[in-house]
């Protein structure tokens, strides 16, 4: 009996012990987070100091320098930067636009090109409007009923989807493909809902494609708010033959150098083995981009920034990329890619921070069923912080590309209620951030980071 | 083999198709309630057609009656007024407070009457302060330190902490007990640090009491803003001598007449058996209580709304309550409670909502451990709505006192990171409430209110 009885014992105390370590590490990541943290300040300077920094431009410049200056300044063992080439679209001087609901009757609405558009002539586009829902029911209408004129696509987000990404994921091809699919039947332009939620007065800007379609068959495109898409739909239910104005002179122009910022910590066990965290450093121009993405930014900074505080020497090399050109082209994570491929590093995790900086509750993870499983038997460790979610699924856009058989990919997902609110809107700004809930995610990443380099997977 | 397979087979069937019906009934609570609910319009009319509503005043007396005539709208069994003598406070015409660095070089503070304070004298107090973060502190300086000064309460909200109501159990005893401490050892006011996790200039108020001090010894208190805590306590180091001056003329009035107010759907098999959902009706008066407590008052009254919308008649009789004077005495739960056992009615089941209008995480409940293990087998049905937390713990001040050995009493527990940005002061308004939040959290109150009905604890 006694020696039967021994041996749970001694494991229980062994197991006991290694629990009590994991647990305090994963304390000390919280507290200092949340007590000493550095990512709220980091954003404040990034919203407020830079603001929007869409891919190309001089503030996305900016937003390289700062980020280079701020690694720089953690005392990493490297710290430099990746050149790549970015698209560069810009907003123009003007975007208007109105119903006219009868000849010189009109009321202006917001709108707001959507990224990678055409301009209008300059002295802008007037034409009836056709409201449609979906592609079919566009291509049910067909050319006749398109040619000349305006295509206005209204099919809303779903408000019952518990998790608003996928009402988004719902939504988007319209604003996506829009007018690529109504130039093919002859429209003059497109007018699409913003993708919120919400009803208010934001046009919600993103980026689009024309697909293959020649220079000289694309037309313009803008998003309007969802409180003027409800008006321009009651009015074409009580007069179908409105005509709609807009005016926008966006424009493309060639490529530009710009550069992904790159962090590391050197591992002491197993140096080839690369975590990454990482955000996109670019963002949409119309707000400061707090949520998408500076919050990501800030936080897979703080990871390496938490461990160096606490003390933690990874034992495999911690990595922090500020991707550029997420946004509209994801160049930033093409060229991240293509240059790990040629010196054949060994990406074992990478963990993306892009989907708001809200309360954290767990991760999207993209690897192999006995690896999703072994990850969600960490459950209990971060019970004491609320987080919950350990999904099978995708990881984010910027680390996507690194996927292997083997290795793990994720990504951070905060509270998703109020993320459309803000996403690509002029008020996605620094007010919008509640300061704790960017220090949980922060801490939540760097908890999960540490996880990874402590459990042998 | 064949035999040996069939029963299962058989049994998962069954199970499969009541499994089938619970879920369905939970999703349509939840769809109903996100396309087509009423919560948020309700708190659209409370928060800026009505606003604060201390005990007491014209205000309060406003919201009873929308209340009851929001409540007959619904055609519920029955809809009453239950009358209530509540205490009078009044904030009076000013509050104002200076810090003296030297004489006539003042600079303003932003400070508001704790509830329930005396008034200072009409010329105001002016006096050296003692800055204390403790209870223990104070005592240990002695009547001899602190006659004659004003003392400066200043333990700030511990920050490591994820669950932002253990930070404000932490620290509120500086504000419930700190004038009566403080008048023990002969100060003449006290100036209490706001219990908000933010630096900021809002003060926050919030009850206290003199406990049993003569009226002649009760002396002013008042909260400051966290921002000039922090400034309060820096110049208080360059210059220990500094003088504090306040001035406010709130003042206790005589009780006066209100009323909780309740509506209920009789139950078809069990009406003896009474489920309470509930949130308080009153708010402090410096914002418009949006978050404490009008959306818990909306989320109950959708509860039974959405009861009637998707078809479910209770098997147990459904009440609502919307307690009067939970903020400063909680008369309304006191009168309920009495009436309840004079009339010996059976309450099975009372959820409270009081701990704001944000994402709902799950629920505090108390009851017997088995009843609490049965309820969290329903874990499950939850899940596709990022509901995750069933804990043991307190219901809410509302709904505590229906405590028996048998029932179940529970509390909402929304996300907390964001609730004292806003308790109590003056930016708790309808702007801080997200919709979609709002609606999640009515519609995992009713999803527990129609398992509880359902399932046979």
């Amino acid at each position: 009996m006694k020696r039967i009885l021994f041996v749970p014992i001694f494991l229980f105390t062994l197991f006991a012990t290694a629990q009590t370590e994991v647990e305090s590490t994963i304390k000390k990541i919280y507290q200092t987070a949340l007590v000493d943290g550095q990512s709220y300040a980091w954003l404040e300077h990034l919203s407020n100091q830079i603001g929007g920094r869409l891919s190309g431009s001089l503030n996305a410049q900016r937003a390289v320098e700062w980020g280079k200056e701020e690694l720089d300044a953690l005392g990493l063992d490297k710290v430099w930067l990746q050149p790549v080439m970015v698209p560069k679209w810009i907003r123009g001087t003007f975007e208007y636009a109105n119903i006219e609901t009868s000849p010189g009757n009109t009321i202006n609405v917001n709108v707001c090109a959507l990224g990678g558009s055409v301009a209008t002539p300059l002295a802008g586009i007037r034409a009836e409007v056709v409201e449609v829902k979906s592609f079919e029911e566009l291509s049910a209408l067909g050319a006749d009923k398109i040619k000349g004129k305006i295509v206005f696509y209204n099919r809303p987000m779903q408000a019952d989807l518990v998790n608003t990404f996928t009402a988004y994921s719902g939504c988007v091809d319209q604003r996506y493909s829009g007018a690529e699919e109504a130039a093919k039947l002859g429209a003059v332009g497109v007018i699409v809902r913003s993708m919120n939620l919400r009803l208010d007065d934001y046009p919600h800007t993103g980026s689009m494609s024309y697909g293959d379609l020649p220079l000289r068959k694309r037309i313009p495109a803008a998003a309007i708010s969802t409180n003027d898409a409800e008006l321009l739909s009651s009015m074409l239910s009580l007069n179908g033959k409105l005509k709609f104005y807009l005016k926008q002179n966006c424009k493309n122009l060639p490529d530009v150098q710009s550069y992904n910022v790159i962090g590391e910590i050197k591992g002491s066990t197993y140096p080839e083995e690369i975590m990454v965290v990482g955000g996109h450093l670019d963002s949409w121009d119309l707000g400061d981009g707090s949520h998408d993405d500076g919050a990501g930014i800030v936080q897979s900074m703080e990871v390496l920034r938490l461990m160096k505080k606490i003390g933690y020497q990874p034992k495999r090399t911690l990595r922090v990329v500020l991707y550029m050109n997420e946004e509209n082209g994801q160049r930033g994570a093409s060229k991240y890619t293509e240059i790990a491929q040629q010196q054949k590093e060994k990406h074992v995790f990478a963990l993306e921070s892009d989907a708001g900086g809200f309360t954290p509750r767990g991760f999207s993870i993209d690897t192999t069923p006995e690896k999703l499983k072994n990850i969600q038997a960490w459950a209990p460790y971060f019970e004491p912080y609320l987080i919950h979610l350990f999904v099978k699924g995708g990881s984010g856009a910027d680390v996507a590309p690194l996927k292997t058989d083997t290795n793990v990919l994720a990504g951070l997902r905060p509270d998703s209620q109020r993320y459309f609110d803000y996403h690509h809107a002029s008020n996605d700004t620094f007010d919008a951030i509640n300061k704790r809930e960017l220090e949980l995610g922060a801490a939540t990443m760097a908890a999960m980071v540490y996880l990874m380099d402590h459990f042998k997977l």
